[in-house]
């Protein structure tokens, strides 16, 4: 066990029913409000995505709202910039919109349209991969304005939702799985 | 003029009418996407909240959403951990709620109860302030669990709305102000 892996142990707590009956709910705010674990993460974020060896990376976007706690610190640690991608009605300017299913009803992310330029490679970052819906959404709204997605990195990955298969030309990479 | 102060006048947008008309917005995403923008604003503050002398700071509380994307990153620049205050029903666990005013009707905040420790000292981060609405509820709710409010930090601020008179007893910097 790596001493990521035991502060994970510790501090990712889980809240049953939340935020609907019937889910575990794996809070990772006691993990990054320690400083240690922000630091520890942070690094095997890092570490994780150069031994992929995803090639350049000229940006990293994150994904509204968690994905942006992660994200951007990888950003400055990696020495790039940071893009928002958000949910419906929160960005300013000329936008591009994606809609996507849920279980029940659908969900709206968006991103300024010159928020990325055409051939960079983006890093996309989440801190959950679930269902990998919103990732997907999240992967065609930067194809949609030319960006190539250089990998998606995410905190914690439930397998059993399948994410991975509504990624399946994206390479993903997840620190912990439960 | 710092290199900072120059990248802002560059990359920092401004957007006539949003979100409600007669609102200059001022669009930091264009500066943040920007690898230097990034570096330079995160360096900036790291800069303030040091020459500030407010004394230990335990912890970086941002709000949503943007003051996370700069919050994280200070917190990690600093070496403390990132706590979250964020919109109602965000957020699971034992809470504190905050309502406050806006011009035309009322918002809430929300700290995890069990987030901070009492008598750690808190730097408070958020992107932009304005009327000091949303930076005061959020500095009562780090007071109610029993944080100390190191001081705030923020990008922006548009002293004409006079938000420092709202946080009187807060010890207050901005990179820039509009």
């Amino acid at each position: 066990m790596s001493e990521l892996d035991d502060l994970m142990d510790l501090r990712v707590r889980t809240i049953d029913g939340w935020p609907v009956p019937g889910v575990q709910f794996r809070d990772i705010n006691p993990l990054l409000a320690d400083a240690r674990g922000l630091s520890l993460v942070i690094g095997a974020l890092q570490h994780d995505v150069t031994a992929a060896q995803w090639g350049r990376i000229d940006l990293v976007a994150g994904i509204e709202a968690r994905g942006f706690i992660l994200g951007a610190p990888l950003a400055a640690a990696l020495g790039v910039g940071f893009v928002p991608v958000r949910k419906q009605g929160k960005l300013p300017g000329s936008l591009r919109t994606v809609t996507y299913d849920l279980e029940y009803g659908t969900a709206s992310l968006e991103l300024q349209v010159d928020a990325v330029l055409p051939g960079m490679r983006v890093l996309l970052v989440d801190d959950v991969l679930a269902t990998g819906g919103t990732a997907a959404a999240a992967v065609s709204l930067l194809r949609s304005v030319g960006a190539q997605v250089a990998g998606f990195v995410t905190l914690i990955e439930l397998p059993v939702l399948g994410g991975r298969a509504a990624l399946p030309d994206v390479a993903v990479r997840a620190l912990r799985a439960y």
